[in-house]
């Protein structure tokens, strides 16, 4: 067997034989490999006219059949899985290699493995791969980390393979070092999660506060998809709404059972956002309100408290609703991407990865999940400062929060009236409000830390730590 | 020296040292050790008068000092410096000894460590320690895991030095084996988070919406701390907001910087809840809003942006108002203890430690930050019924939310409509209504994500998993 594929694959499940073939339609030769080698005969068997791979049967066969320096992309269930194939092709490997693991792997996993493979000179590159099985085949997003030298052999490669945002520009840049794109990755799980709850919410509230049907909210997402919403999700959301259930002739979005599942991702977000002390209450909510659905018990337990009952809208009424949804949902949405583009900026500071968060948007324009007009409005955002403290300080968003802020108000007044969940648009308002207030009641949490606890606090008007003697005569002290 | 001490404090920093001088007042005879002997020495010489101190300069002199089953409390910072500990005196111990850990442990470390002494017979007792300096010497609320048999000889103990609720009991008990007792502690200090937020947004509420004063607001919290509110943040909040800086004869609370601190607690609460699928948003909230507060760069960026300004009230809608917010307070701080005990419950559940949460409503009653008169209530709860799916399925909270409701979505309107954050009472009513509600937009998830990921959904009308070929004719396949 001669040394003449540019990539290899091992772990041929969905998403490795999809990214495989997807290599081998843009004309490169890809070694394919797989625990179980009927798996790797299936995928030439059945996909071998689409372009040229390598059947390797052994993990030796596979090393021998890639090109120098070899790319050797992991497609294995994130966790052990990955360790196991890493102990078992590293020792096969000669310094300058690569070994690229495109599944969902915790950063911090990512950062132990490449420190790890360094010492034997072989590049690791974590890499978040996004757009689920149509994506890897027809072009994902993908978001790379590993050593910036990597990138200079196989990022030309991703480009071709990856999605293409609408202007041309491919889906894909060098995040930045170990796990930077595992992170990335995961936050982009995490927007989603919160994406995927406002939209609920705002179907919740056009059909229990508006009274529409299912099949109406489907039309007025689609008019959503042609404005500043325009987006996958969106769009999706439109279809499942309008689909049928055959077997019932009702709406399906009645018929599925609502509790919602959720894989790690979404939770690493928060549980991640909280180490690094970066507020993403939007991403929270979505999380919690996916849990929450799903223990049955507990809402069946609940279902006899009290709260008020929605009261009937006219026409007239539940469309002019329906419009201050769609602001609602957009100023939500501005701020989810503000807390999640938060949490990008503090691991970046934090690891040392220097990301630009401008060419993060930028990928995520096609391929992947949240893929969005918006997007192409944040990475303006960041283009025009590459620095902005935060999105709202955008002086498009804010200007367009200003404008919306009154309608968006009203929604949660309507809701909390009606008594309609909405946590997200909830949590959303909050963090706006809070993060403008001129003060924060902080200052009295500080108070009380200090009495019960003696934590000390800091003055508005002189440096120093200070404590007072709540149990004595109350004087202050330095502390 | 003859082994005469009944327990012995190693670790004499303030808690260590004041732990030490409760024993030692209650009539125990204490053997004292400290890294730096000097310590010892001091504290014998200070508090020698208090009661039986037995100073030991290493490690062996302390062992030697203990009576057998010997008890040895660890009083150290958490982390590395406990496994130090245990690492130096585990070689010194005999089987049946205990080595007890005061710290604020996380209660995985707590668990690894029972483990490995417990393969030496050692009996390992994290124990979670509440009410500051001053509850460790005049009586704090304690919350031992461990080995049941170990709470035979201990328990006794602990009863004697911890606070006693106002009927005379003793505000310990047997948590649950290994993790159980820190667990408990971390959730306790992730309540205290959530009780401090919900004070602070009424507080804010009530200077912004409402128009009062600090001082007026010091009076409004000394009246709410007779009725079902009566607790001890609500006592100091009150002392805090009546105390007046006497460098500038400003309100104390303004003087303050408004930028909230933590430790590790809160946030320890939040993500153990993710890992075990509670929603704890309440508590979630509280601590993201400590973090945003000392996001101070973020915040000046963004003070520019737009919102409405509270507009006055009348003395008497003031009133009504400050009426209003007290009720929604109570209502938000039932749904805190029900996330937290939630949370208790799931953890129990989990790791099997079979946890009373009727008992561990009882020991927070006395000593902790958040002892409070409502604790007697969820005592009472969990007492008519031991395996309550939640607070809110108590038919006594049930009817109180039902009786306060409208007032509590008439304080988050004012909010929401004046731009005063309220996160927290926010997260609080989303949750209340998620629950109730018949219908949750969770089906509309399960929908995109069947149609993005394939990742299936269940049907309301018949068992088994399905999926729509979304991208074909739409229909159903069983998956």
């Amino acid at each position: 067997m001669s040394s003449s594929a540019q990539i290899g694959v091992t772990g041929l499940a969905v998403m490795g034989r999809n990214l495989a073939r997807n290599f081998a339609r843009n004309g490169y030769t890809v070694a394919v490999h797989n625990r179980t080698a009927a798996r790797t005969h299936a995928l030439v068997e059945e996909f071998g006219h689409e372009g040229s791979f390598v059947a390797a049967e052994t993990a030796k066969e596979f090393v021998a059949a890639l090109e120098r320096p070899r790319r050797l992309v992991v497609m294995v269930k994130a966790g052990e899985p990955t360790d196991a194939v890493i102990e078992e092709f590293a020792p096969l490997l000669e310094p300058g290699d690569m070994i690229i693991d495109g599944g969902n792997a915790h950063f911090a996993d990512t950062r132990r493995r490449e420190r790890a493979l360094r010492e034997q000179g072989i590049h690791f590159v974590g890499m978040g791969v996004s757009g689920g099985e149509e994506g890897a085949l027809n072009g994902p997003s993908i978001m790379p980390g590993g050593p910036k030298e990597s990138y200079d052999s196989l990022g030309p490669m991703l480009e071709k393979i990856s999605a293409k945002a609408k202007d041309g520009s491919p889906c894909v840049t060098h995040v930045g070092p170990d796990g930077a794109g595992h992170f990335v990755k995961m936050v982009h799980n995490g927007i989603e999660y919160a994406d995927m709850q406002l939209i609920g919410e705002a179907y919740q509230l056009l059909r229990d506060v508006a009274g529409y049907s299912p099949a109406q909210i489907a039309e007025i997402f689609r008019t959503w998809n042609t404005g500043r919403l325009d987006s996958y999700l969106i769009e999706i959301t439109a279809e499942v709404l309008s689909h049928v259930d055959a077997a019932t002739g009702k709406p399906f979005v009645d018929v599925v059972v609502d509790q919602a599942e959720q894989k790690g991702t979404g939770r690493w977000t928060v549980q991640i956002a909280l180490d690094l002390g970066v507020p993403v209450s939007g991403i929270a909510e979505a999380v919690f309100a996916r849990s929450l659905s799903g223990h049955a018990a507990l809402r069946e337990a609940s279902r006899g408290l009290a709260g008020p009952k929605p009261t009937p809208m006219s026409e007239a009424e539940a469309s002019a609703f329906a419009d201050r949804v769609e602001q609602a949902l957009y100023a939500s949405k501005i701020v989810s991407y503000t807390q999640g583009f938060h949490e990008i900026a503090a691991g970046s500071q934090e690891y040392g990865w220097d990301i630009d968060l401008g060419a993060v948007s930028a990928i995520w324009r096609g391929g992947c999940i949240i893929r969005a007009a918006f997007l192409d409005r944040i990475r303006a955002a960041y283009d025009a400062r590459a620095d902005l403290p935060s999105l709202l300080s955008d002086e498009t968003f804010a200007r367009e929060i200003a404008e919306v802020q009154d309608d968006w108000r009203e929604v949660l007044i309507a809701a909390t009236r009606q008594g309609v969940p909405t946590p997200g648009f909830a949590a959303a308002l909050a963090y706006y409000d809070a993060l403008r207030a001129e003060r924060l009641p902080a200052a009295l949490t500080q108070g009380q830390r200090d009495f019960f606890g003696a934590h000390t606090y800091r003055r508005v008007d002189r440096d120093g730590s200070f404590h007072t003697l709540w149990g004595g005569d109350r004087s202050e002290t330095t502390a």
